[in-house]
């Protein structure tokens, strides 16, 4: 998974009917450069995150192993809102 | 999923039987860098967008969870034209 | 897979169900730059790895090959503690 | 899916036997930098390209989605030659 | 694929149970760039090959499409040893 904060939302009208109803956010990946549109992810939300949390995001097959998204073409969600990062570093 | 610009068309007569009578467009990526040749992926598109357009692409086995596209050897396509975008940065 | 340190640890209470109970370590993988916030990720730990030790990370799908995983959103798990490298190089 | 260039061939005796009988080509990939060794890959080609063609290139789980290849362990095919492209940039 | 050479091996003792008995070896994969650290991975070897060998990489999902890797936490292996490369470039 990767930590990301969430800096927005997008729209689409027209679109997968697998996407319908689905929230998507813009979340910028910390893993990344820090350049302005280089990091920059859409994820699908079902767990309510606001713009400036800071979320943990799962990419790829995984992310359609929650239920009701197994038949979405989507590669990224977020599976949690972050409370407390400790580092030892 | 990423944020892209529809730029081109590929066409392509040899090539594998699942992509027939597919529409391949050229998307630069906004998740990467801006060197000319350096961001640039295929992804089939099913829902009708056109150059200039913003769009959203999922990649990797995803790309397949759209119906008819079950056993096609892809792996992009654009799930969304994207209407708007909101950033709060 | 890659090999990464583990560097600390991340709490999350609202998160996806398939997530509950499993503990998340922050991994510096090794494979990329040394900019501090570049090398990140987040896995799930089941064998008990500690803070600064070495690990071994697989992501992707097969992340999620350790009995009780088939079902979690996760794309990164320690599958195991590195004893020791030889490097003829 | 990804633009390359066919640049070269790959003999291999020991292998699995999964790649028995199939011709792996080594491919320069456009999405990424320009720098020698830097942006290639190998990929199996079923279809017929030669050296200096144009290809598009599936990446992942999806190569393994062309007829005979299901249990191959590839992860990147030719999937067409590329006859033209148009850019509008 | 990518084209790797051999430069080590790891070992680990405490790993889950679909690793034990697998041999790992520390490649240095070259698609990537050339700093010392920054493009190792390790791979599963069912294979043989030798420190200082050059070989096929096979990553992701398809890693596990060989005989008794299915059920393996692995997204890495060795696929073939190289014979000879040849390029026209």
């Amino acid at each position: 998974m990767k930590i990301g904060v969430v800096i927005g939302n997008v729209w689409s009208t027209r679109k997968d009917e697998g996407l319908v109803g689905m929230k998507l956010l813009i979340i910028s990946l910390q893993d990344r450069g820090e350049s302005s549109e280089c990091n920059r992810i859409v994820a699908v939300d079902l767990i309510g995150a606001g713009i400036g949390e800071k979320v943990l995001i799962t990419e790829g097959s995984s992310a359609r192993n929650m239920s009701g998204l197994e038949n979405s073409p989507i590669d990224a969600i977020v599976v949690g809102i972050i409370d407390e990062e400790e580092k030892d570093v």
